[in-house]
């Protein structure tokens, strides 16, 4: 049986060219801050331009998932191109504002995941099934049971590639701002804004049945 | 003297290959989606394969300022490529998730902007410190005047690049889930759940002296 590193390789391209004491190349801090949110940037090459779009994605152990209409553009290029689509994806949390003394030192707190590699298309029916419960899980833990699953039709509609996690680097800041010695007696203030995302009170759909009442998975968001 | 139109003009790359009524290309709707954040992921092409970096930016009028280290890779290639960098600027806001009767349907409702074009690195003085003020403002307005401006060191050290909007769209989706009529007397609750981005209670930097209050700009966030 083979043995799942406990790190991801640095390789020249997930090792940042500065800041280098923020990289992380651990699975659990990347699978924490992958799982953390569902809206990934993805990016490709398209007529040697880049193309950075928002799109959900569900992770499966170490396999991220993306999913679209058959229609869609990047994945009709995953699917027909050889061998697949190299890609881009990037995850961002937002966990502070810092602000110093001076504008210089301004900065974010965040935590950042960059999944470099080559998307393919998923053609085996069950892992594409698996891949979307993957994906609707990963925005609504709970959702997927509680839903009805895509029929053939669906099905036929909707292309899901994958993209493996091999090349992959997190990046984190925290803590407040890092002054110089002589700015530390300006008059402004300085510190951290936090910020994080809040979910409001679910709002029913128009005609929602009146006796079906939020889900608890809804209401532990 | 020459008018701006009121939309960006759209491009065979900024009309989406699907769900084109979502596409938006007026400037006040571009730009109070780009107001609303700080945050952007910036795609460019290295060594051929794509790469999507999360990335402050600023707005001044027609055009958008990102920064970073003058030993920073993508800015160093938009200074040394000419005619400079192409580069795809992205910003997103998540405003809910949707949850339908049927797994397909499922949704974010979201509003975003895809910026195409070329990056330059900025080397008017005047410009440089103007982007730098207005990239600190994009994070909190009004910060720029409260801290103590760059010096000629901290200048030197800072790359900063414009990418004029001219090849722009925003995608918005909102409202409910659009489930399929013979869906909708499935038992599974549906509606959206709404998301925004929270602020908590500032945190001062250690060592900040007592007397100095909380900013209102700050506190207006």
């Amino acid at each position: 049986m083979s043995v799942i590193p406990a790190a991801y390789e640095p390789t020249e391209r997930t090792v940042p060219s500065r800041s280098r004491e923020r990289a992380r190349y651990d699975r659990e801090t990347v699978h924490a801050i992958l799982d953390q949110t569902y809206l990934c940037h993805l990016g490709f090459v398209r007529d040697g331009a880049p193309v950075v779009l928002p799109t959900l994605f569900g992770r499966v152990g170490e396999t991220l998932y993306v999913h679209g209409s058959t229609g869609s553009r990047p994945l009709l290029a995953a699917g027909q191109q050889d061998p697949g689509l190299p890609v881009c994806l990037t995850v961002t949390h937002v966990d502070g504002l810092v602000l110093a003394k001076s504008a210089f030192h301004h900065s974010i707190n965040y935590r950042s995941v960059v999944v470099h590699g080559t998307a393919y298309e998923v053609t085996d029916e069950a892992e594409r099934r698996m891949a979307l419960d993957a994906l609707v899980d990963h925005v609504v833990p709970g959702r997927s049971a509680d839903s009805r699953p895509a029929n053939t039709k669906e099905l036929a509609a909707t292309a899901v590639i994958r993209l493996d996690l091999n090349e992959v680097s997190a990046k984190i800041r925290t803590g407040g701002p890092n002054d110089d010695a002589e700015d530390l007696e300006l008059p402004f203030w300085s510190g951290v804004v936090p910020v994080a995302p809040a979910y409001g009170t679910p709002v029913p759909a128009a005609g929602l049945a009146p006796g079906i009442a939020v889900p608890d998975y809804v209401s532990a968001l």
